[in-house]
């Protein structure tokens, strides 16, 4: 295979991870300092690489030889550290693409972040990036980790705090901050770490591509990510879709959800936010656990690391020392939506041996001072409802245990590592000794029973995440030929939106029901073309500048003679005059009236970042007032058209409820997907709504009255191409 | 003022909390059995009343004098604290009923939540409570402690962890387990408690006669309950009510919200759990703050505690030492309803002068290093974020600082003391030196930015929480008696149910306005009936058997002729014969149609516990697909109604959105006040649906169009009288 910037870059990938050698520009004796830190954890860590400190003014440091510049070293070293200011940055870069050095950390801050001559820096990085397929993680990052071969270049002061024990939890953040405390709350659990990486300003080397390369880790066991903003969509997709194939729960804690955090993201790591619903909806399609706090990205991460055994379902089983446990633990349970187990009787009967007589053997097992005296009797309990075949994961929930602890922890430790199915446990007020026990034994532990039950939900959701297939367009290259011409021109006209009468033919080109439409320009005329109809029509005003016609007097349904006809066209024409002076209407649109139908709007919206997405809702009110909308990243297959209506709360009045009849669902998902697909391909449109889209009973399908397109213009952001 | 019951009932609160002498009976030398525990703690902490050990078979204990009976003691005492078996609880309680004992506090369990004869039992404490004004709490508690005067006659475990501190907080709960667990956090924390209190069985002595006791002392500042179930929702009520007109915040953690959860806790102590959306209309009335979980009642609880002033407004500040910190922050801002405050441009210029030159100077506010580096100027930003107007309140946020935590914790705790504004600080991977100095200092202190935004918010609602006024119906004594007799009468003939020709006269009586009805009971009739309408009516089924007419082609609208009146009668009649064959229709009911409106549902929920509430929603569709409803305990006034209805999601639809004209809102808050005192006046009523009610425009009113009512059955639970 020919050697491409875009394979020297995978190569280069590994170089930056598992380095035979490092050099650290700016290295310093002073470990409070980003030049001496990483060379000191590199010998702490026992790395057992080639590593070679730049300085002129020393001969040694932390036990290795000092070089006075790259150009001295006795090798090309696969990565180099850069911990030195903006000027030197550039001649390193220079010798690192020239000398083909693998991959590059840069600390050094000063770039896009601060000024536009840090801008214009960084995209010179980018440039060399993309050319030579070097690998650059930062600038203004605190780098990287390896903890499984000592390859510790990452300034962070967790790292000073002894060095975590390699191990399942790999940490992607493009906060330092963030990526440190992560850090320093596994190792104070203590969780093995096994990656650390701090991606900065990803000139070269971003958050998807860390995902990417720790998924394909068989020692890693869950991802754990702080992310302000996503570069490219296709990337994140790619890895997520990768730690999914390789089991590996993806956790992700998003800032800039708000509109005023977006703002805020963008001024600190030079990321853009994309809007919060298009990305939940993008998390949801691929199975991302999307958490809303450092505490939940830490619980989460704990669970998956710890609880080895998937769950096979979502029943979930409670036991505890409280009847309050008991009570609060199942509502839990139903606040998050997982079902309560229910015992079989041969459980029910080992219960009642066990437990005190005025304690009713159920699920949830109210323990009372059971676990407090009888270890043995617990973890029988305990065994008795793992070995339930209605149960699918257990939460022990203890408090205030002060006797027996050290025995009790030990018995559970035991039956929770010989257990196939998941086991939480939630301790509160614990004795710190039964905590120690608890998790040297890997059992994952919550100080509080609400985190645990949140935490099993995700263990849930993390095993029946879906997975994620890239559906194929299928409108012909003529279709999208007919359609992207007159967007075009109207484009270069000048225009910025389109209405009905200019985009329901397009639509009609590609597959979708339309109804029979005359365009007229005058009272005289319309009462013409009514007489071709036949039948009763609506009158509309036909402006590409009215977005919402109805609410400035410019629709009138249901004309059923000529005359009336030529009356409605001079009434809305007037309307138009009057309530949109600025606004200027071609003429009345008539239009075949549809008749009745469940209405529904079938929406496009095109993200700079995130990229096309299509959206559905059910009429007017419960779009505008409920805000009942579903999204999905276009293409949608008619498969997940149907999940999606299925999402929406008002998805009963589609099926037919008290006394309404079912709807043509099928053909309304294929309405969608087809939508779906004019997004993707058709990228002048940035928005489209078309509502309504008249849903009539099953088999008889789904017609599009109304519809508008905002078009691209100069200073809409470039898209990537179809 | 005469001695009653009930008088002495509330002297004896008094003597239950702050007793002159406390006899223990069961007493036992053992300090890990409930007989010993509390005599080990009453002198411990200095309890200052007289202390009397029953117990034949030792003449001292803990430094007490023993005593062999009761009987030989050489006072009655101010309360007896139980820790025997059943038989003896029973020789107990006459002692105290003859000889006026004040309290007693029952630690003993087999009663309502063991068996029948235990329930009896506890029938019978009742009733002697009822009639003597004895104060029994329990049985089936842990007991009460008063930290204030040492009298510490709980038996839980986290007392015996060393006394708290006596302090602000006060804990009530109906589970001794939760009760122990709050207060080991607290004392873990440090943060004072002045009572704790475990209500058990609540026999004699509930939740809200424990709240109202607490909410009357200067010395709480918060009262954090559990609680599984409701006894007497009005002393609730007024319990809440007094918290509130007292300034002090009450926190309910409440269980068994659940179907599952409530099964839990009917069988755990006795308790009957309500239906959770009354429980939490009713909360929301009272400026309750409920919480979810046992760590979400500690943070409140924390909150309230140590953050003296109570916020002006509900604008946040927040700074923290990273940029992660700032998005996140403002996204739990954003997420809880917080804004984010605008700075002035005199604080932004301070701002400037301590920030380094690449971060902006705004609000979120990223200190980078400073905080690790110079106190003076981290304090200096606090002050001046505190200074400006535009701010209300302030959180903190620092992460894996490791640098000068003394100095700049010492400085924290100063500025913190001499505000008249909230901070709140959140401290993650933090050095536990610096936590002690900051919890030493009383600021208030959390693990997780996302809990410290929670706890603001909390702050701010117990700050808006509304004073509750108990409405006082207005229909007249003459209209009730007319309402209840049909209602009455229909019981007695065995109904469960009326229709609208039954229940819209009960409703115009009581000042509702309905279409014009006529009764009839053939076609023929119905032909003649027609023509003194005079205009289209609609024909209807009249039968109390069929809640849902619509479904079963039991309604024909618009009929405009008597002829067509006439075969409508016929056709719903043959309808309700073939699809509602068990049906007993009367007739059919015509009746005047009413034209263009937005339908409303007004509804009657009443509840054996919680008592009867109000609840209206917009529509068909809304109410049945999108659960968008508001309840309020009944009865309501105009305001409250106003309130509700702007509550309602879909409230735009009444105040006309989209071209919709605005409608008669006052007129239907009017008619759901009416409806409320219905709801409270005639209990027979244990449901009611008015729906449609159709909400014309401005100034036209609303009109009932059908109604139904579930009248209370013999197997209804008896409800308080009106």
């Amino acid at each position: 295979m020919e050697e491409t910037p875009t394979t020297r870059r995978q190569v280069n990938i590994r170089r930056l991870f598992e380095p035979e050698s490092v050099a650290i520009l700016g290295a310093s004796e002073d470990r409070t300092k980003a030049g001496g830190r990483p060379i000191a954890y590199l010998s702490e860590a026992g790395f057992g690489g080639r590593v070679y400190p730049i300085n002129p003014r020393h001969a040694e440091l932390f036990g290795y030889r000092c070089y006075p510049s790259l150009a001295a070293l006795p090798e090309v070293p696969d990565l180099i550290v850069v911990a030195i200011p903006g000027g030197g940055v550039v001649q390193a870069r220079r010798y690192a693409a020239a000398a083909r050095v693998g991959a590059m950390v840069i600390y050094t801050s000063g770039f896009a972040e601060l000024s536009a001559e840090g801008a214009a820096a960084e995209r010179e990085i980018r440039d060399i990036c993309a050319r030579t397929g070097l690998l650059v993680c930062g600038p203004n990052c605190q780098g990287v980790a390896n903890l499984f071969n000592g390859l510790a270049v990452n300034f962070s002061t967790a790292l000073s705090q002894g060095h975590p024990k390699p191990g399942p939890v790999a940490i992607v953040s493009q906060s330092g901050l963030v990526g440190a405390l992560v850090t320093a709350e596994c190792m104070a659990r203590p969780l093995g770490i096994g990656y650390l990486v701090s991606t900065g300003n990803e000139a070269g080397f971003e958050f998807a591509d860390a995902v990417a390369y720790l998924a394909d880790d068989a020692r890693i066991r869950v991802i754990a990510g702080y992310l302000e903003g996503i570069r490219d969509v296709d990337r994140f997709r790619q890895a997520a879709e990768r730690a999914r194939r390789n089991g590996k729960p993806l956790v992700i804690l998003k800032a800039g959800k708000s509109p005023d955090a977006a703002r805020v993201a963008a001024s600190h790591t030079g990321s853009l936010a994309g809007p919060t619903r298009l990305y939940d909806a993008l998390c949801a399609e691929l199975g991302i656990v999307s958490v809303d706090s450092i505490e939940e990205l830490l619980d989460v991460t704990v669970a998956c690391a710890r609880v080895v055994p998937a769950p096979r379902g979502q029943r979930g089983a409670i036991m505890g020392n409280s009847g309050g446990f008991a009570v609060l633990c199942t509502d839990d349970l139903h606040r998050f939506g997982l079902p309560l187990a229910q015992l079989a009787p041969a459980t029910i009967a080992t219960l009642a041996r066990y437990l005190p007589p005025y304690v009713t053997a159920q699920n949830p097992v109210d323990l009372v001072g059971v676990a407090m005296n009888d270890a043995t009797a617990t973890t029988t309990v305990l065994e008795s409802l793992l070995a339930d075949d209605g149960v699918d994961m257990v939460l022990c929930c203890f408090g205030a245990v002060q006797r027996n602890v050290t025995e009790l922890c030990n018995a559970l430790v035991a039956v929770v590592r010989g257990s196939t199915k998941p086991v939480l446990l939630a301790w509160l007020a614990s004795a710190p000794a039964g905590a120690a026990i608890l998790e040297a034994g890997n059992v994952a532990l919550f100080a509080d029973p609400s985190r645990a039950v949140r935490a099993m939900k995700c263990l849930v959701d993390v095993r029946t995440r879906p997975a994620w297939a890239q559906a194929v367009p299928r409108l012909e290259p003529a279709v999208l030929e007919r359609m992207r011409t007159p967007l075009r021109a109207a484009i270069v006209r000048g225009q910025a939106t389109l209405g009905e009468a200019a985009v329901l033919p397009l639509l009609a080109e590609a597959g979708l029901r339309v109804p029979r439409l005359a365009r007229v320009a005058s009272p005289e005329q319309a009462e013409a073309a009514f007489r071709a109809f036949g039948g009763p029509v609506a009158v509309k005003i036909d402006c590409d500048d009215i977005a919402h016609k109805t609410e400035i007097g410019g629709v009138r349904l249901n004309i059923a003679s000529a005359d009336a006809c030529a009356r409605a066209c001079r009434e809305v024409l007037d309307n138009a005059a009057r309530h949109a002076p600025q606004a200027r209407p071609r003429g009345v649109v008539l239009a075949e009236m549809i008749g009745e139908g469940v209405e529904v709007i079938i929406g496009v919206q095109r993200d700079p970042v995130l990229g096309p997405f299509v959206a559905v809702g059910l009429g007017g009110i419960l779009v505008e007032v409920m805000q009942d909308l579903v999204l999905h990243s276009a293409p949608v297959d008619r498969a997940g058209a149907q999940a999606m209506l299925r999402r929406l709360r008002a998805f009963p009045l589609l099926e037919g409820v008290r006394g309404g009849k079912p709807r043509d669902i099928a053909a309304l998902a294929d309405a969608i997907a087809i939508v779906s697909e004019i997004a993707v391909c058709v990228p002048d449109i940035v928005e489209m709504d078309l509502n309504p889209v008249i849903v009539r009973g099953e088999g008889d399908g789904v017609v599009v009255v109304d519809a508008l397109v905002r078009l691209r213009n100069d200073s809409d952001p470039v898209d990537r191409a179809c």
